[in-house]
């Protein structure tokens, strides 16, 4: 089967380039071309379970008119293309299955432009998004969408990326100004002006973000920047149950409070952050909790979510106001994910990534958990809860066949609860090969296809990476 | 030339229904069936300076079922399918210029769900935003999209449409979860579950946005909600030049002020509406204000905006804070198309929709007013300036084609202003007819091929609403 994590399909065919293909990228690229094992394998392996499947050759390109280049050479012998950000996927998104060339974005990194007037920054691709807030440092504002890798933007873009923030901000879709894309012909082509809002035609720029490189390249990205507010505090609050403290999320955005960011994490998680951060946050389901604002809006707000949280069996909120505070605070949310895989030695994660409806997110939580009980796995869960995501970090080692078998049949029956519950089988990491089979089952077969037909237009040849998303 | 409004292209090919598919739909649809001159005339006709282009029958129909079966109908003879919600499109959306069978949406108006737990509300297309802003009023949330028409739902997600609150709440782009869409085969998709947000696939639901009826037709739309704020206040605030008013809007929003509405009426609109509201208004650009938030945010809100006016030279804010005080305040501001078309009587508005970033809104705008008075014409001018789009309203007799030539001269030279400033030729209206002569300076031709591929892969008959945006 093709989308189990550990089987990907070896058995397409695969697509290399020629030798002649090979030297005219070499003398195209000289030391920015590279055949070498170790520079395949890196560039064959993301974050997930899958075994890594390296390219036949990687690029190293530092302008769009290079992304073009290699395409149209590739397309000249249908080899396959597939882009390359820092390597953060976790569904088996850069994974050469049909092997091909892979274009590494990390030197076309310039910030080409911050324009505080318009509250926008036009970036190289391969830009990060720390990079870019570096850059904003000075200017007041900054780039809001913050998914847990310090990935590059066009990878964030080419999986419409979401994050902690995503509750105030959005998700990079909401984001987003304009792309440069390279499509298959090795045509340049610029999805929009940079106006903040366009009704000029069909919309480009939400079609290739979250088309996971299989559309076409991006090379640069025109982003939304804001102001940073005047002030942030930050609040840790134990619940009695995963319910109580989702409901307090949620009537909290029901009144309006504009709050920055909202973790849950569930009681096996702060199990795993107590052992490793050396903190004693009682081991119940806890929300994180950021509020942005001026001094007296966040006094405000903190006053509502406390009096609602209190009517939800919430205990004390614990509070940080100043940046070191805020940082000590907020460290065993940041670090959950790391804490979590010591849980078990060895152990790597499948990741899953249900998203639902904000109402369905604390009955979907509460049957996942359940079912964890049930099978006696190890599971922590951890939640952007006013987006209604939640992640589950099914532990597993790498070399046991039947944990990764049980990993999976958990990550199934979780999918089909999320979509039984009018949810998304992925809420901000991407199809890549791991979703694909559930895409049917989600959009219809009538979707698929026409998700199909969209990707025949602007791909006649499968060229853009294949094997993921909709496939050929 | 197909798209100078007022000569639109008769030389097309008409695709007339047979007889016997008219026998079809009449059997079906009965009394919702009709060929009648009045109705034929009435769906051919929108609120752009075109003349009418009638179709040649309307079925008025009840569900997506009904839909699909018109689609399927018209596919089997490649006859024209156009969609018509209220019929206050402003490009020559749903002019039927090869013929064909109009859909009128207007009793596929249920309300089908509100969610407050979600934060979202199921409509079929037929229901106006009006109506459904009616069925929140108990609800505590509302439905924040508003065009200056009681447009559709179906007909606003068709164009992007936005308002003047897009400033804090964004378009409608902003503010759809998911689609039920009728695609050329006849199927039925649902575009996107009901999550907040997902990464599963291309994104469908935003390619159907904005496409205005030539991929496929919208029968139902799941949008967001938002809560009402504790309390709105209302202001007006003269300033010294358009550029002042501009730059106080942009500076606030840069200070992270979330401004509700900000919309800017210069010296000859404000002279309009004081004609026709018996308001004594200072006859300079002026802003309309809106806030919302609790007492105290208005407050410190309404504190920092008054100080960044007086730094550009505005004068005393005339306040407003209950319902009926505001909307009076308001009044003129509603009352301006109405008002601008009374300046020069028995004339019609060929009315711009140039949209561009922030820091290019007062230069843009200075550039068109002298442009206006270069030319010698009469142009009120307003805008969202918020979102950096404004409207002049150019009035003209429709019968004199020596001022619609100069009118469309006018829009002409607005456009490439607007595409130099890197702008877009249409904020929120939509390309039409009228726009689409446009497209490939704004887009590229790479971009307006992609477009085209897009449309062939979708609509391959090209019986989705063809003479629009890229045509076939």
């Amino acid at each position: 089967m093709d989308s189990v994590a550990g089987t990907p399909a070896r058995s397409r065919m695969r697509r290399s380039p020629s030798p002649e293909l090979l030297a005219l990228l070499q003398r195209k690229f000289a030391d920015r071309f590279s055949t070498s094992s170790a520079v395949l394998q890196q560039h064959g392996t993301d974050e997930s379970t899958y075994p890594p499947q390296p390219p036949d050759a990687v690029v190293f390109v530092c302008s769009t008119e290079e992304v073009a280049f290699v395409v149209r050479a590739c397309a000249s012998e249908r080899v396959p293309v597939i882009g390359f950000g820092v390597g953060s996927s976790v569904e088996g998104h850069l994974l050469a299955v049909e092997g091909g060339v892979c274009i590494d974005f990390s030197r076309l990194n310039k910030v080409l432009a911050i324009r505080p007037g318009d509250l926008t920054a036009t970036v190289e691709a391969g830009v990060t998004r720390g990079q870019l807030n570096a850059a904003l440092t000075e200017s007041g504002f900054f780039f809001s969408v913050d998914p847990g890798a310090d990935a590059s933007i066009g990878g964030m873009v080419a999986t419409a990326a979401s994050g902690t923030n995503t509750v105030r901000y959005g998700t990079m879709r909401d984001n987003l100004v304009s792309l440069t894309v390279v499509t298959a012909n090795g045509d340049v082509v610029r999805t929009a002006s940079r106006a903040r809002k366009s009704s000029a035609g069909y919309n480009l720029t939400q079609l290739y973000c979250g088309s996971e490189g299989t559309l076409g390249l991006i090379t640069e990205a025109t982003v939304r920047l804001h102001p940073h507010p005047e002030a942030y505090a930050a609040a840790v609050v134990n619940f009695p149950s995963v319910r109580a403290a989702v409901d307090c999320v949620i009537e909290s955005i029901q009144m309006g409070v504009p709050l920055a960011r909202a973790e849950m994490l569930d009681a096996l998680t702060i199990r795993a952050v107590n052992a490793h951060s050396r903190t004693t946050l009682g081991e119940s389901p806890t929300l994180f909790l950021e509020f942005g604002a001026s001094r007296t809006q966040i006094d405000e707000q903190a006053g509502i979510v406390r009096e609602i949280a209190a009517g939800h069996g919430g205990g004390e909120f614990q509070w940080a106001n100043r940046q070191e505070e805020r940082s000590r605070l907020w460290t065993p949310r940041h670090h959950a994910y790391f804490a979590c895989l010591q849980l078990k030695a060895g152990s790597r994660s499948l990741t899953t990534d249900a998203c639902v409806p904000l109402s369905a997110l604390a009955q979907c939580i509460d049957e996942t958990q359940a079912d964890i009980a049930e099978h006696g796995l190890l599971v922590p869960v951890f939640g952007h809860v006013g987006d209604g995501n939640f992640h589950c970090l099914v532990l597993v080692d790498p070399h046991n066949a039947a944990e990764n078998e049980a990993a999976e049949a958990f990550s199934h029956r979780l999918v089909h609860r999320a979509l039984r519950h009018g949810g998304t089988c992925t809420g901000e990491h991407g199809v890549g090969m791991h979703k694909m089979k559930y895409l049917a089952e989600e959009h219809g077969e009538h979707g698929v296809a026409l998700m199909r037909s969209i990707k025949q237009a602007l791909d006649p040849h499968d060229i853009f990476n294949p094997g993921k998303v909709v496939g050929a």
